[in-house]
């Protein structure tokens, strides 16, 4: 049963965005469907939320394919399109638990050329973990805040910080806060003016959108 | 048709605490027919959620019945059933949009002769407008937080003081945090340990945890 | 009874937006208190979401108060903390049920000095209504996208725009998409990459995320 | 334990489609048992939503039952009871994911003899992917769309094509868009008119209104 | 403040269908706008749900305006791009607090020339109501069945008859069924095959839906 | 426009019950031409659900009717189909404020001749004083428990009785309790074995329920 | 750390049911322990919803424990509180796949002795299936319906029949009717008047609802 | 890659509470991690939710950890942190398979050397079984209550005791009580007044608030 793959090759000149493969609901043999058709035009694969023994199938194929475990993200080739910019994104979240989000939206900005900071473990369930990190995330342009229970750390950032503040609800929880629901509604609740939201556990739409932001003329 | 109703008047001698009437689900009616039972037996009362409308209806009936427009409160008579104690009462709320909630349940306290202060608009939003009020708010023994929107004011506060801390979730929002269950799962997920959460709008139940925990020997 | 506010009239120096007055929560007076509160202050007031009926109270007591009817905001004196930019905001719209949502966008970002343009009516359901004004749009630097029913506007244009897009979920609609969750989700869970989204009708944030992305340096 | 089973073989008569059997929630221990009820009577057997390891225990003891691994559908024999018709049906999906519910539709219509073009990966993320093959599946009488996510796939051909549309939303995402849910919700709010929705990945069900339609006189 | 409006003129020529306009969230003032535009072009009005209140100011300005209240429909003029056919539909209903919904389905395929026959409180409580209609009901080409509370008469009639049969959940009911949820999910999991399902309430959709059927060479 | 109207006349001959009318979504007209239908067939009329506006102006046509307003009821003429039993029925709710769904199960019942005692006020929150009324409570062949918030009486009471025992659900409550949904899902979970529920505020269904139980033979 | 289990040994002289086991949240060893205790008072031990692994623990150590494995239930011993009765129960459900409650049903009531028959596969999906089986079922004296999807099978037997109907949702579906919340809200709305609900997949407690009307005086 | 993790040493001196680690979601690398960390610093190590392979490894690396299988805790060291008091807790749960939360609690407390009893299977389906327990439970200064399904037990609890009163739901159930939102509603309906609540199996939690009232001045 042959089924065209139709790749987004002209996203790079719309958007100044690649297409990333979303790895989580794709076959291995789906992964190498798309990933050939990439390659054949000698482009840039980027496969987001792989598990470990799919990326394992996919390096015994391509011998340069890199997996980064600790974002389930796997990279073949360079990206040719990186971005010309001095501007740099903080990555903030509240709890090692939200570790795996956190580095996607890293890497995903990383293969574009962003320096990125990451600043862990600075939850609202003592405020001067984060009160003694405020001036060093205040140097970034951009600021990405990933949390899952109740999400409070997005808006006490957005109280304090004049930048584009992104959040990022992460499902990690438990009865209430199970699927990461809580997280999103408090930040689409929050009280603090501006801030936007991404889907649960959305960390490379994030990267995609402070991508937008940095790209502004 | 009558109706027998069952007044709970052993509810003192058992918790300690008077049966409010709840005035919300109630008309003039039957209102009026729990009030003279209660004035027969000779005891206070004290009705909650009662909006100006029945309000008046009733003062007209019982002339010492007084309003607490504020808090949707009607009291006649005098509780002899008052706590002696020294310990205080915090009630801290994000916004005045959560005044209501707040009053009702400084209101169902002091009618026990529980002094209570009022911390209104202390946000997160702007963390350092809760931070000035920090030291007052500790003087207090028992910590009432009244939030709408996203209930981030509970979480930054149990992070910030030992006393035991009671959320009251408050049905002011739109969109996704209407009619308060943001707030609620919010307090319910607080990553700050010991925080305990009551029904949305529920300032009586607050009221009612908390003189429990003042009577505590 | 004499409840404190505390205004935050820091906010501007720290967030570069002065604090916004939610009038859809408020009562006449304490809209009034309020009001007293920032003139004392000789500071500009801007309130949101306040009906016509409680406008008109204030307007015959602040005789400079103006009310953007369609906006649902009213506005006293001069904001003085214009922004110097040449950056402008395209505000993009569904359908006609979409307006009071896309103008409290407007107002909110023109008290701050952003020249705005609505695209009204260019919902999906003829997606070369949207295609013909694709290169007006395209002038623009921020895009924020207004919609109700299934919001697939935003997803349309985001796949189509290299700008950061902000979408606002309205509450129009009816059955499954009465109060907007449908838009909202459907925002959210966009295949277009980057899109961030606002609470449902929050056209206010959505100026406010606008303001930040356009004070980046 | 006897217990009866009473399969509907008088369906092909009343309704013009014979009674598929539901594979998923069903024993092997039950499956076979109803497939030897079915070819008792010299009839053709359909199962669908039947896994490898189910199908497979069928295999060994029916050696003509076919296994059609990307659609999860088995059957055994042939169906005698197809359509006479020119009519042909496009089935659009937006993306690989969508794969097993758009290849569901393909093979339910396929054994009673229906023609139908497969039209894969034409997401609204990128419209001119769509655009590109509008006129392709133009030349089909009746139009399936099956997709996850926002599901703005059907809106958009909706606006665009005067065919009976049928959208089945399908069950691929994360976040709000976990179980198909967002999909649903979209295709029944579209603000396209006309068009109609199946309940989350019920591709054979699209299948049957598909056969209903063309069996119009 | 002048906000263009952009009328789907083409959607005829497109879709064979003509724009209506939904008047349930629009004023008096935005009704009299789009309403002189299209008159403008010299074609055909059709406003569905609209309230007798709004109705009325139209045909003070409009004389020829014609208000179907039981449908909540108001039409000026004459729809000049009525269908050829012989087709006809069947609207099948529970109960006559469904009545509003089926009349909208009927005016708004009658106003493109079909037939229609109407049949009222055949609800599944006492199915014999329904086989002794059964008949009749066969004769139609197309089937709405328009049903609230637990919506099984679509199951009923889809086991039954083998036209195409359109569901539309109506929000009569109370308690769990209060606004037509779970007749749109029963209608959504229904055992009989092949019946496609419309938003809660949309009898436009379901009349356009009949259309594009009937429209089918 | 003519709309027949099929009243279900066999239902007493099949279920041995009568066909209520169902007066919340029906307005005053479709209410006349129901009660005509009923009327000139020589049948008892019973309408539930009717508010008393509705009541006066069919009162004003049927001289004979008659209004109970406690239980929004209105009955024109005799019921002819009465039981002959002894058995009785208990209704027991949990305060004042769940009385109109009490009576609308006395009065469904007291139509049909089945003597009712109710027990109004024997809450959980002082559970002494259902314990005070079991013994009456036990006197009754079939138990009704109308409950709102959260619903325990039910449990309770079918913990310690052996009797058939019906929990209605009723609409009273705020914040998570506000549409009885909790009382409805705290008396599905019952750990007491063997309780059926009805849907919310469906006092009518639990005395159709209890009149089947006490036809049983 | 030894924890005591307060077995409910008086349940029998109160309600005329022993204390069945819930075997599904238990662990062997938990239920190693009330076992035991409930065989050193000499009673008879009914343990619900075990699976096979831990059923096969139990009977290694219990050698007269008897595994029901189409019920999921294990007995140990004999009841000596049967009831004596000539009344018995029709068992009806839906479709093959909603046997496993079904037949808990049937286990939970012949160990009480009452006589059962099970009606499979008579959905509604072909009414005529139904239809044909209706006399049988009128025998009985009370009905239970088994049902998943859309639980329609509940109401047109409630339609047709006197007796008491006793609804339990089965979760067998997909899409939105994945957990049986479908089936259960489309009972509790049920148009046939007086069918009463049980939880979804609580065959042991509508057993227990039938036992409680077989055994009124 | 590195990355920092910012324990809450301080957290002792401002609550009174030292961190404990939640092994939930943590991987064993992450777990060893923190734990180096903390004893590093010379500190008591206590992990709640940790999962019997999990605490193994890390039984491994360090010899003196204790793992408490009932309760998924894990403790290294000596709490040197503990209170002074004579104040003890009650523990009550409704059934066995709430024993998993009831001892999470229990552990809790303990390491800061407070005094618990626990009362397993007082259920309100045989609220005699409470009755009986009654005294002894009344004799401690704080009640936590540990239920799932409908929750009821906290209300009956709370009207019979004057002590703070801790629910924390439960996620034993099936069908609406599935997940423990049934028992958590149930408890924040709780017509008994002043009864405060936990998140869904958040016995930690409960732990920190009777920890909070029992170090009041």
């Amino acid at each position: 049963m042959i089924l065209d793959i139709r790749f987004d090759f002209d996203r790079q000149s719309r958007l100044g965005l690649i297409e990333a493969i979303w790895g989580e609901h794709k076959s291995v043999e789906q992964l190498k469907k798309v990933t050939n058709e990439v390659l054949k035009k000698d482009e840039f694969v980027f496969i987001t939320r792989i598990n470990e023994i799919k990326a394992k199938c996919l390096q015994e194929i391509y011998s340069n394919a890199i997996f980064i475990r600790d974002a389930n993200c796997l990279v073949i080739g360079e990206n040719r399109n990186k971005v010309q910019t001095e501007k740099t994104v903080a990555i903030v979240s509240g709890g090692s638990s939200d570790l795996k989000v956190s580095l996607e939206v890293k890497t995903s900005l990383e293969i574009y050329g962003i320096s990125c900071e990451t600043f862990i473990d600075v939850g609202v369930a003592g405020v001067h973990r984060l009160l003694s990190q405020l001036d060093k995330i205040n140097k970034h342009d951009v600021i990405v805040v990933c949390a899952g229970m109740e999400g409070a750390l997005a808006t006490v950032i957005g109280g304090l910080l004049p930048q584009p503040i992104i959040g990022v609800p992460v499902s990690v929880g438990y009865g209430v806060s199970k699927d990461g629901k809580v997280a999103l509604n408090s930040m689409l609740a929050s009280c603090s003016p501006g801030i936007v939201v991404m889907n649960i556990d959305n960390g490379y739409g994030a990267a995609m959108a402070a991508l937008r932001i940095i790209n502004l003329k």
